[in-house]
């Protein structure tokens, strides 16, 4: 977030809550803070992790200044003492995350905090909404990417993102989930995303003719040069005007590189092979045809299966708002408290057993079949759980603990998730590149299965407990 | 949008048309350009405009700087002539728009750019971005809030919303939209909006009883003290132990003021009236209940229905997302060109009769009932048609013309619905407060008819067209 302070980005509840312990006598006690999430968005088996180097910008910025103060003080609750506390505010815990592009699962944390209690729930809303977003989007990506198969996506949407932001690092995240490039130049310009576009409806009803539109922009933009032929008829008008001044311009000496037609509206699977036919009688097999129009990962697997003439794809608004499920659920619960020398277990009960929270500082393990390299399942352990890939292993599904996979010793492979970030308040881990988180996650989305990257109904991950961490689990259920 | 350059705010393809505009000989040549929508979210019969603060400020700090010219440059499309443009650019031109805070009507012009080319082409991504993010969660406000009728509704989304901006932004167009206060301190800063906000259950779960984490929280905030009941067993402990707390605070001689509970989970409606009941026989009766949990208009409206005893609503993700609408679907098209002496309208055809423009420099008329002050219809004219309310006016659907309406001479008032913002690139147009504009859109919702602030099936309002811009549409259709 350049520039911006977001120091005050938090509930309100937060600072109400962090006066209480700053006052209380256990005002400096050490928790553990897990954020996790219940369901993956729009019926995914898996989700993207994304958002940790905003989360990272936002924590090392972290200052109140003069101004923030002030606002504080006028609202009449805070005393000077916590006001003192706050103008001297400095993270000095420790923080555990999945690195971003990583596909994690529902009830797993993500990220752990372990810090004085006023700074974990200080951090807690930004945490939340920024890595929340990020993850929603980068999901979402990656079933669009996985519908198109080897085309490429473009990421269009940021005229109808929710605010700059939203539009900003929502270019982002689809980048990582799996676009190509994106429309929105200041994500481009910041994240060095590759940009793309050519040209609107109003570029063709600028000029007094459609033919005088395609041929000003060809010369300026031979390079590439995909003309949008759906502003008057497309097959009658559009796709005839864009032959006639891609055959000119070749006339005229000019060399084509990337070039073809953008359909904006009817029916794209008819549009795209009546214009295939046209441009390929014509002799531009060579063509390519784009297309756009409230797309999503299910238009666009139809589209395909009935055999689309579709090259590439600008998804705009139902990518970044996810507008199936604009929300990623993640929370942030308190796991443990340490009493100075132990962590003492917390638990949050429900009345749902899956949403009773998983207690005590945790490890996240995950186990891979060392043959396939596919995910088998993931565990989480207590944090001072040792395991082994030369031992056999027996993992268990927390709710229907009689259901066992048996992983024989050396045949899997066990891989930490949570990587340090903070440790003592000090940054340990450098953020990669954008391009390099895409192509983590891109090896990421290879450990899944098949079955569980279908769109509709996939195969769930397993997510299992330690025996020590259920037990644990079921000890503090029965005791409260 | 404080400190944060905003600039390359913009999709790729508007630099493009740019430098193609910039080159063509025509590229000083005035535009008129209409942003407008085509249906409202979420249902409703309207919507509620918001965001054009932000829009000029978003104006007024365009500026290329050294640092977004060197970006540019490394694309290797923009020449130097352009790039030099770009260095000295300013927006010259005209805008109008209707007011923060008003409700307004699909396929009518709620902002209106008229300037040259390049420029009108530039901002659209970022005003198109701004506006149609707050109109929708202003929209989805006045929905929420028109379902808690004249309960209050807090906003309380932050951790859910699409980034930063999403959570800031969003929360001044719920206030805008009806909410009366917020908890995102941020928000409130900038804005000037009240933060509410108490505790969660981190909180409880930190103190070694719930009790002693009530009674901590309630001594330290006895002026606005709503606790969280449901960490362990809302009607078993958690009400109990905030009655407890309630009678010993008061033994104490501590004064409470804004007091009560918060439920978080589980049916509201049986556990609001059960928690009533406990707190009445403790002689509670001014004991607030408040409620959040997944809450939107259609729960809200529900629980009503069956008498739950909540009397302040807190609304998360479902507001600050508008789930079930995540986006707001302003476009924004080419009306006219200015040829030096006058406008000659452009339309943008379409399969569907509705899709097609409105062509034509154009203005927006509001007709009310002069006797009960509610409106009657919209009309959009052209821009120098004359309309006098002591003259017989008839009206009638654009899709369906034969269906008319009559209004008699001084029966109605015409209202003048687009706002000069800038005139010759001069702002001439200061934004209220947020608090005016949220009290301007509560006197605005009071113009519909109950009929049209249904949340199911409402009422649509007629958005109809002058006799001579019916005319000209047809016209220009015809000709095509």
């Amino acid at each position: 977030m350049p520039n911006l302070d977001l120091t005050l980005l938090t509930d309100f509840y937060e600072l109400t809550m962090m006066q209480g312990y700053f006052h209380h006598e256990s005002n400096d006690k050490t928790v553990v803070f897990d954020m996790f999430y219940r369901s993956n968005p729009s019926g995914s088996s898996f989700s993207i992790a994304a958002g940790l180097e905003q989360f990272i910008d936002y924590l090392n910025n972290i200052s109140f200044s003069d101004e923030d103060i002030a606002y504080l003080r006028k609202q009449k609750i805070f005393d000077e003492p916590f006001i003192t506390y706050l103008k001297e505010f400095k993270f000095t815990g420790n923080i555990y995350a999945v690195e971003e592009g990583t596909v994690v699962f529902p009830y797993e944390p993500i990220v752990k905090v372990i810090a004085p209690i006023c700074q974990a729930q200080l951090i807690e809303t930004a945490l939340l909404n920024i890595v929340n977003h990020q993850s929603l989007i980068a999901t979402k990506a990656a079933r669009v990417k996985w519908a198109a198969g080897d085309n490429n996506v473009l990421e269009f949407g940021l005229r109808r993102a929710q605010g700059p932001d939203a539009g900003i690092y929502g270019a982002r995240a689809a980048i990582i989930g799996g676009c190509s490039a994106t429309s929105n130049v200041l994500a481009g310009k910041m994240f060095d995303l590759p940009v793309k576009g050519t040209h609107a409806h109003s570029w063709v009803m600028s000029f007094p003719t459609e033919f005088e539109a395609f041929k000003t922009y060809a010369k300026l933009y031979p390079d590439n040069c995909l003309l949008l032929v759906d502003t008057y008829d497309t097959l009658h008008s559009g796709v005839p005007n864009a032959i006639k001044v891609f055959k000119e311009l070749i006339e005229d000496g000019l060399k084509l590189k990337i070039f073809g037609i953008r359909l904006d509206s009817g029916d794209l699977s008819y549009l795209s092979k009546e214009s295939r036919k046209l441009l390929d009688q014509a002799g531009f097999t060579d063509a390519i045809i784009s297309a756009s129009s409230d797309l999503d990962e299910y238009l666009i697997r139809d589209l395909k299966l009935q055999g689309a003439k579709i090259d590439l794809w600008g998804v705009g608004t139902n990518l970044i708002t996810s507008k199936d499920c604009p929300a990623f659920g993640g929370v942030y619960k308190l796991a443990a408290l340490y009493d100075g020398t132990k962590y003492i277990p917390r638990i949050k009960l429900s009345d749902n057993p899956i949403k009773v929270t998983n207690p005590g500082n945790k490890r996240l393990l995950r186990l891979y079949s060392k043959q396939t390299g596919k995910i088998k399942a993931d565990l989480i352990i207590l944090n001072d759980e040792v395991y082994y890939a030369n031992q056999d292993l027996t993992i268990f599904d927390p709710i229907a603990p009689w259901k066992k996979i048996e992983l024989k010793a050396n045949t899997y492979i066990i891989k930490e998730m949570l990587k340090p970030i903070y440790i003592n308040g000090k940054q340990v881990y450098k953020s990669p590149t954008t391009a390099q988180i895409k192509a983590h996650c891109n090896k990421e989305l290879k450990t899944l299965w098949d079955e569980s990257r279908r769109l509709i109904n996939p195969q769930p991950v397993h997510v299992d407990l330690s025996n020590s961490l259920y037990n644990l689990k079921q000890k503090l259920m029965m005791e409260s």
